[in-house]
């Protein structure tokens, strides 16, 4: 039971940018809408978790990007969960093309929380579910997702959270602050296929109506981004660019 | 060869709004996709037409809702060319569930434009290739779209034109504007699963780092819409919603 499971997907022309190339938000949609169908076929899904009240809040995340597959690629992503802490469930993602070449690898940790109070609770509530599944064997070569501290910035863009942001809780979608961070940068930046190592820390959540500020600097090679809800850091997250 | 070409679509998460019902702008989204992958495959798509500086633009848009699919539903559209005039082609759509619920139909209305110029040119230059699938005998039992007039409107909203919002021509998505226009109206709206009837009528196009204007305007059952840069007006939208 404790194997990779790999889940097929098209690279439709809604996710693309205007490089024809698919943007890192619908690759990462992808793998989060991976993560919660692979949970929901083994049983430890949203829809079991919340009849108890609990559910899976994303914490940390960290991508590579090694190239941006094209309009109309067919691809896989291959996901597993990694291990279970105490408070954490690392689960990893493998994205290849047909040929499988990788052209990205994903480390997310999640923690449960209880949905009346929104605070994490152990994990051992729901182990018996998940255990089975676990692989600590199978080796993902990126490095586990960075701490993120607070960096200067020097542009800021103020971002209502509108209808089309929020999910069925009335939280914003997690891909929906990644946009707004990637919608900070000069469009140069997707002209070339450049490789991207991201890292991104969920602290708080934003709901219908929040008036938030974006946060952006860079540094060299590195773009540095926070989103606040007047002085409470909501998500920040890296992304440091290399050339191909 | 002249009859409807139906596909297939589930409704994943990423479709649907805080209801769990599919939004308005996923199902304009794969209605779109749908009209550009059928005349793909018949041989008139923007492939073939880009080959001599030609491609489709959208001009009108009409489109009834019945209900709106919850999460994981599976659904097809059923997709025809219903005419060919001097310089409008007219596609028609049918929605439905897997037990033949029809829940959407639309009526899309296309003009031939020169890429160099991006004016339109006469039909007649790709009617040998798109004429043998007409099928004008196939009704649809909604009203062509409606010419969209200036009516008066009380709220507005800047929008710069970002990264996310930009086709590969660096224009506008087509229902990016639209979600613009969902993102006006009170969540209440979208409580319930109303009837819509809503007609869009798209003059201009918008540019990577264009100032939009965005006014809405309630009139009893009837939400008015209007997208400006500067003066110019780029679309106009006429939803008119019903009680289910």
């Amino acid at each position: 039971m404790s194997a990779k499971s790999v889940y097929s997907f098209d690279v439709e022309p809604e996710c693309v940018d205007f490089s024809r190339r698919m943007t890192i938000t619908a690759m990462g949609r992808d793998i989060l809408n991976t993560a919660g169908r692979d949970a929901q076929l083994k049983g430890f899904g949203v829809d079991v978790l919340s009849k108890t009240n609990l559910s899976w809040a994303l914490e940390r995340f960290a991508m590579e990007v090694n190239f941006r597959p094209k309009q109309y690629s067919k691809y896989s992503i291959a996901t597993w969960v990694k291990e279970n802490s105490a408070l954490v469930s690392t689960r990893d993602f493998e994205l290849a093309l047909e040929d499988g070449t990788i052209f990205s690898r994903a480390i997310s940790q999640w923690c449960l929380i209880d949905l009346l109070s929104r605070r994490p609770v152990l994990l051992q509530k729901i182990m018996p579910l998940c255990e089975p599944y676990v692989c600590p064997n199978i080796e993902l070569p990126i490095s586990q997702p960075m701490r993120l501290r607070e960096v200067p910035l020097s542009s800021f863009k103020e971002h209502e959270v509108v209808y089309s942001d929020v999910d069925f809780n009335s939280h914003m979608n997690t891909m929906n602050y990644l946009q707004l961070m990637f919608d900070m940068l000069p469009l140069e930046m997707f002209k070339e296929n450049k490789g991207l190592r991201m890292d991104v820390g969920f602290m708080h959540e934003a709901h219908y109506g929040d008036k938030l500020l974006v946060g952006y600097g860079q540094n060299d090679n590195i773009s540095n981004f926070e989103i606040k809800r007047d002085t409470e850091v909501l998500v920040r997250a890296r992304m440091e660019w290399s050339e191909l």
